[in-house]
């Protein structure tokens, strides 16, 4: 199938949708609610608690998934992460009065996300929310509100971070938050230069495959912190922004079925990060070339990041792969012709 | 894409793969186990706890999300499920000397498996494993074991089951298991009797779709206990055994991004089942016929199940499905000419 009029051979767009300063500012705003996520967790543990509950859906699910995961591996606290839908229909009955649920919402109108609330609410627990826009139903059922937009991962990741300090289990919390108010805004803007001819590139070339192959889905491989990079990326991205098909799986369970579907020309894109969960990551890495011939690794170790401590990469790697998708999404957009803001279904009728 | 020689035109084959004798035997010599499951957890009991983790990959790990959320549903017991993988690297701060793994693996062999109850004896923890194959790795390092083949679903909840009598969360107990050991093998028998008409047709229908798009995923979708059979049967069955490329969503997440890649023929199969989260997954059949001309709806409901008592059905509606799903599975080799034994990866070189 061939296009005219296409851009690729005519003009050659740089960093497009790309405000460096205002990345840098988005960044910088957020690295500053440190007080006032730190005074809200001080309030929770005068409180006393049994329980943090990280819940979604969609993709603050995803970001939901990697605060667990985070803190999985380096605390003891009892961190648990669930899905709105299931905590409203299944229920959880270990949550109880003393129990916090925190989460995050762009729109703060997630039916899901309300129910959520009001059911924290009716077991006398506590919410603690991210809603980027205040006076909407979710903040306003909010017990502790933090309202600024964007940057929801690394919101969290600063809300977990602080609470495994308070914990005792991040000694180095204080140099950790110095090194990154120092470094990572322009860290992240400085990725998304450099990552932008490639991902230029990458998008152009997806956009030729599928354009001979429509039907096929696009499979997202993750493991760790990636994971919720890669879900978020498949689903709320590229199946929902750009209508592609895909397909999402973890490094873990890759090798357990999936894999048998993987042929010489079907297109696979590999996120390896930095955390304990790269090894998966790299198994697949291994062994992608000897089946696939369309593959593509993302490797977030190939970023200089300057400034940024060797022993904190891995807790940014997830924030370096958004940075990278940014602007994979930037050119996905324009070399599929297809606006990233128009819905099929959502909100276009009610179901 | 037309093909000399296909079976559908010349012989019309029923009951592909059944028996039904060796079908009731081996329902029946699983409810059998009982006492030695009651025994097993009464030690548990007897030794306190503070975790029970269910722990699989892949299709083991499809299984232990079925028999977490059954619990999490009706049960205060401390509950959790992991995927092995993870359990190894990212590990679980958690899990201590005082913790338990359940598990469950056919061959014993899986070395992820391996290395995660090596982690929980280096914890002090212990290991109850259902291995179909005795004197393997997995069957070894057991402190509990259980051999007996197959069922692995039914023995996961079997075990829920009496842990909930034991927590004093399941007073119909033996009313429950005296059900059960009455009508279980005859009505899950009954099922694959009852469906395979129906899924001969559907898996006819399915590869003819194939043959015409053979990129194209099969969307499964599904909610509750309903959510690891729509998992297990997109990876373990159909991306490991027949080669057809799937795309397995909870309804819960659904409407989250993915419904926007479903128009008029994109395939998809939405199981329903009778537990709490039904209401999800009617959400998801209301909508389909709004967007889509090729979907097929599971509901577990309308299989009678004779003998078995209203309130226990939702507890079997993951084995109703399953008992489906192999019917399905009998048609599919057949009309893709696909035996379910070969693998192109699998164990056919070192990865």
């Amino acid at each position: 199938m061939t296009y005219r009029n296409t851009l690729w051979k005519e003009q050659e767009p740089v960093l497009r949708n790309f405000d460096e300063a205002k990345i840098i500012r988005s960044v910088s705003g957020a690295l500053a609610l440190r007080d006032e996520i730190e005074q809200i967790v001080d309030r929770i543990w005068e409180n006393d608690f049994d329980g943090i509950w990280w819940i979604g859906i969609g993709g603050t699910w995803a970001s939901a998934m990697q605060a667990e995961v985070y803190m999985r591996h380096r605390s003891a606290l009892p961190v648990f992460v669930d899905n709105a839908a299931d905590f409203i229909t299944t229920g959880n009955r270990r949550f109880t009065s003393q129990s916090v649920m925190i989460c995050s919402s762009v729109s703060g109108t997630t039916p899901e996300m309300i129910a959520a609330a009001d059911k924290v609410h009716e077991a006398g627990g506590t919410v603690f929310a991210f809603v980027d826009t205040p006076d909407t139903p979710l903040a306003e059922k909010a017990d502790h509100l933090i309202s600024y937009p964007a940057n929801e991962q690394l919101k969290f990741y600063m809300t977990c971070s602080y609470m495994m300090y308070k914990n005792g289990e991040f000694a180095e919390y204080e140099d950790y938050c110095r090194n990154m108010e120092e470094y990572l805004p322009e860290v992240l803007a400085g990725v998304e230069k450099e990552a932008d001819a490639w991902a230029k590139e990458y998008a152009q070339e997806t956009v030729r495959f599928l354009d001979g192959h429509p039907d096929m889905p696009h499979y997202f491989v993750a493991s760790g912190n990636q994971y919720g990079a890669a879900y978020s990326l498949g689903m709320c991205y590229w199946e929902e922004q750009l209508w592609i098909r895909t397909r999402t799986i973890s490094a873990q369970e890759f090798f357990h079925g999936m894999q048998e579907v993987i042929t010489r020309d079907t297109p696979v894109t590999l996120f390896i990060g930095e955390d304990e969960q790269r090894p998966l990551a790299e198994r697949v890495a291994a062994f992608l070339p000897k089946v696939c011939a369309n593959y593509v690794i993302i490797d977030t170790k190939e970023f200089a990041l300057p400034g940024i401590r060797e022993e904190y990469r891995a807790s940014i790697s997830h924030l370096v792969m958004r940075a990278v998708c940014s602007r994979i999404e930037a050119y996905m957009e324009l070399y599929l012709r297809h606006p990233m803001t128009i819905r099929r279904y959502y909100r276009q009728f009610p179901y």
